[in-house]
């Protein structure tokens, strides 16, 4: 398949920039909130039909140059053996959370086939409908760490203290915990590619909160061993990204991918210098601006083509995900400015 | 008075490594905790008597070179008409956030003598207790970002998305409200050095959630001004500290101070090298790592002193604010361990 997205993970010229949004299907369109009406949010991502009609509905609504599944990272928890629910304003909720090592050592590492077959399933379904627009679907997973984070932290945390003292204090324990995560990450992945996916995300959305240095050691290595096994395998892109890393944009790099994702607190071309130009990079407006007036927001878009001049590997994206609320106009008009803008610095 | 802690504010060579802690007097001490049992939070800022002894807690129990007295970053707003109550384990609430340019309009800008005084009167308070210890006090504000952050968003926010929003589409309005935060900043701070404060910290804790150019546009010159302000009539150093800010250290330099302070998503060394020599820099331990085994805290510590190599200038801090329930022994330790291992860089 020819299309500017797969071709600038591959840093290959463009006709324009593509661009695609974190969590471009989602709360923000009516077409999901009126979904969701009638079912809930694993109800929608354990059935197929389902997820793939929401996962269609930006594509139809915008022109967008990849689809992503719609799905979440943390059934792959839920496969393991966690207990999971979403609970409406406080977010996801792990019942029995991992605490110790027996916790760890009771995890299952179930394939995806066999656990994850109703994401694999949709994975299909999305294929065939987007098959006469030319159009890629990309697939993702969390990251071993921000898994991890959910599961010792049993939801979202302000500190992470529990999975970081965790980490620091029974490496052994952790390493298990990892590894664990680790396996039945990367399967996951090469199930989706299996399925159809044109490319995969890795998505460390804590990876953050940690220095430099217990990243390098504590997480990094796991994955880094994700990406090379799905790499190993397959030909597919990867992107790897991660929120809060502009002070450890090296180690990002170092853990693999193909296209490296930077979220809003760094000028993109700093970014970009730090990664290395021997990789794309995929970012980095910040959601925020989405509520900004259309003038606004067409300033901070410009700057960040502009910083970039269309140097061939650049991904238009969000620097983290499309929020609840963003006005659906702003998107439409977004998307069609990074195409028409772009396309001046067309083939540097 | 010669102190270590300000010796190296000058990035004068000192005999070993200056430590404090952001939030060193608080929840994690025994102390803090019984008087707590019996004032609210706010009754203990205001009644200087209580926010002296809190203030002398943690120099009481650690050999720590300097005091911070003991206040909270958002009296401010109360004096500038904003009604706070801090709601137990939501953090702070503000009432009647700023929403509008009429709410703007509204907003009180009276004096620190007027309005804060009884944070002067702790600090005068403080000072005397502290002269026999030849011990510095640090006096402290919010910065003008921070402080319009929970203003517009009423409290704590998850994405900022409110203050992002009113600063993009509302610039007349929103230079009105950061200037008159500023006005009332820079007095209070030139307040709290009257008072016999030794040295300031301009917190501005919500900066990392902002895009390096729109701090730059809206929000860089309004810290510049307090700070340019301050330093015009006081010579004792000014602290500029800001949370998430890897991306965009140069800008938060810029921004002013003596010392600046980095949180520990970014290796010292390279922090400071961006920063640039002439300043001193303070950091950058994980507040978490306090929570590990002292073998493991010991390592991280010993790293950071390691990396910067004993070059005269740096503040040993943790990266942000220390947590409720830190070990009391590992601060200790910690704070004896800095001084001892950092000796043998001594004079550098």
């Amino acid at each position: 398949m020819t299309n500017r997205f797969l071709q600038a993970c591959y840093r290959q010229p463009t006709d324009t920039t593509p661009i695609w949004l974190m969590r471009q299907a989602g709360r923000y369109m009516p077409e999901y909130r009126q979904l969701r009406e009638r079912y809930g949010i694993l109800e929608i991502i354990k059935t197929p039909e389902l997820a793939c009609e929401v996962t269609m509905q930006p594509i139809n609504a915008f022109d967008l140059d990849a689809a992503i599944i719609f799905a979440d990272i943390l059934p792959v928890l839920e496969a393991m053996g966690l207990k999971l629910s979403f609970v409406k304003g406080e977010g996801p909720i792990i019942h029995n959370p991992v605490r110790t090592a027996e916790d760890v050592q009771q995890l299952r590492t179930p394939s995806a086939q066999e656990s994850l077959s109703f994401t694999l399933e949709a994975i299909r379904l999305v294929k065939s409908e987007l098959e006469s627009r030319h159009l890629p679907l990309i697939g993702f997973s969390g990251a071993p760490f921000t898994l991890a984070a959910y599961a010792v932290e049993s939801g979202s945390s302000k500190n992470h203290r529990l999975v970081k003292t965790f980490m620091m204090n029974e490496p052994q324990t952790w390493q298990t915990l990892m590894l664990k995560i680790a396996t039945v990450v990367a399967d996951y992945l090469l199930a989706q590619a299996e399925a159809g996916a044109d490319a995969l995300q890795l998505f460390d959305s804590w990876a953050g909160q940690l220095s430099p240095a217990d990243y390098e050691r504590w997480v990094m290595p796991y994955s880094q061993w994700v990406i090379n096994t799905v790499k190993a395998k397959t030909k597919i892109p990867v992107i790897h990204f991660g929120v809060n890393t502009s002070g450890m944009l090296h180690l990002i790099r170092q853990g693999g991918g193909d296209v490296i994702g930077v979220d809003w607190r760094i000028p993109i071309h700093k970014g970009w210098e730090i990664i290395g130009y021997d990789k794309a990079i995929q970012g980095n407006l910040d959601p925020v601006a989405l509520f900004a007036s259309w003038e606004v927001l067409q300033v901070q878009a410009k700057a960040i083509l502009d910083a970039v001049q269309g140097r061939a590997g650049h991904i238009f994206n969000l620097g983290h995900g499309i929020l609840p609320e963003t006005p659906v106009d702003n998107v439409k008009r977004l998307v069609d400015f990074v195409h028409e803008y772009s396309a001046k610095y067309a083939h540097s």
